[in-house]
């Protein structure tokens, strides 16, 4: 039986790709330094600090997975761009695959980041485009997929990078773009927003997940877009979420300004996932953001049940 | 006092930057995992594994540099191309880069390779000519290189990073080209070589070591070539040894193949050294060659007389 080993299992992306791995008939290891409180009944998890030297070593010994999708990095909003931790996970990461090189492990595929094109913008093509880095976190991805790709492939592991560009959906960090307005919304409060009219690829974070699983079954090699192919302009985001919840009169379109060297257009062209892989998205951005805002209406309903 | 730390000091590089660093007037502090017989009277040696974590934290904060020069990796001749130890180095290197963050080290300086440009020949430019690695050693130095410039720049430290192309002299190793050449030559045996017409860049060691000390003493940033600038082709390093040995008689041109993917050129322009130091290689292709053969000719004696 096929085994995969997920890390950063508890973090957005991963949580949404636990539920698919299982249902594409993987027997699933999850790695978190914490086991999750809403963990499945019945589901395999281990508790890592894969920043630990040896540790990535000790886990494959001892699970034997046979895939490993590997998700976890410091993700926190506002810190990552610029983390030291950025060095670290690089190191971690090579901890990993060198722990998989000789075991067993058949097929091994990672999230990689729009920041490796650096944050020019455009619409970034995965076969064509230059990565030229322009954050800390956008060099370190980068630099490690160079060996992430080229040291498996040599060691004769398949080996594919997923580019992840704006996901959302459930339970992603309430300080990020999408959960930010519709909080404020539900909530009634006024969103000062830019004026919104950059284009970025907004993806729910179950096409995302499911992105990955068709990644790791497939034997596409390389680097990969995790896009929709069709960017939005955030205007169009902002205006999709007031419009279904009722309260356009709340957005404050204009109200901020750009941050400096805030691209226009941010996006990918889904390419090899679309040409070499079945996936395609399930959800618009429509359906999507109908998901997400009936999720965080019930979470915050939960929430304000429990205080 | 400037102090500077030396990784890979007990190496072929190494142990020709030590006395002219303390010749520039620094304090030296040699790293090795063991040191070495020649050691001087008075130096001052810290034995250590780079390769096990941890080890250069304790290194900087005992030993307090404010200048380092990073020149350990695995260097063994018919195994650094495929080694795995490439990715740890890879990890150790980053290790010493964030050891030395934040703890008064002002300037790094660290050994790159010809191999990060990728072994498709040319004459390569190190503003100009892109990186297409094609090893895993070429692979992850450049990858290292990536994290070592931006991480320290980010972090406020100065770094440079030399690319070494072909250095030769005394202490190589003996199964490189030119110690091969030269003892087979003085031991009187025949020498099986291909056309030669491979055109190379051939730098003395002491040169390569001077070029380390004035990048070190410069503010240089980011990669530059370590070459004369002049390539030369096998072909004439091999007859300039062999007149001067006075034995052309045992050299076989063409007796060998070329490796597959062997390429014509391989050299590099000397612009940014040429440019942003006063470096100067101070040995001819001749004189240099000259002192290494002195220099092996010695040796053997004394291996000789001691047997």
């Amino acid at each position: 039986m096929a085994t995969v080993l997920v890390t950063g299992a508890s973090g957005f992306i991963g949580r949404a790709c636990l539920p698919l791995l299982d249902d594409a008939g993987y027997e699933v290891v999850a790695v978190a330094r914490t086991v999750p409180a809403w963990a499945a009944a019945g589901s395999i998890w281990r508790e890592a600090d894969l920043l630990q030297p040896g540790t990535a070593t000790t886990l494959i010994a001892s699970v034997q997975p046979t895939h490993v999708l590997h998700l976890a990095w410091n993700a926190t909003p506002g810190q990552f761009w610029t983390s030291r931790d950025n060095v670290r996970w690089v190191q971690a990461s090579l901890d990993l695959l060198e722990a998989c090189v000789g075991r067993g492990v058949g097929r091994i595929v990672a999230a990689g980041t729009m920041a490796e094109y650096g944050t020019k913008g455009g619409t970034c093509d995965e076969t064509a485009t230059p990565c030229v880095p322009d954050t800390l976190y956008g060099v370190c991805k980068d630099a490690l997929r160079r060996i992430w790709l080229d040291g498996a492939e040599r060691a004769g592991v398949s080996a594919a990078w997923g580019r992840i560009f704006h996901p959302y959906g459930p339970h992603e960090h309430p300080a990020k773009l999408v959960p930010s307005v519709i909080r404020a919304l539900l909530a009634g409060e006024t969103v000062a927003t830019t004026d919104g009219r950059q284009q970025r690829d907004f993806l729910h974070v179950a096409d995302v997940a499911a992105a990955f699983v068709a990644l790791m079954g497939s034997d596409l090699k390389g680097a990969v877009n995790v896009v929709s192919g069709q960017p939005a302009s955030l205007r169009t985001v902002i205006e999709t979420i007031s419009a279904r919840i009722g309260r356009p009169e709340l957005v404050q379109l204009g109200a901020r300004l750009r941050a400096a060297g805030d691209p226009e257009i941010l996006a990918g062209i889904a390419g090899r996932l679309h040409a070499e892989t079945s996936w395609r998205p399930q959800h618009s951005l429509d359906s999507g953001l109908a998901d997400t805002i009936a999720w965080w209406r019930q979470a915050m309903e939960a929430d304000h049940a429990a205080t």
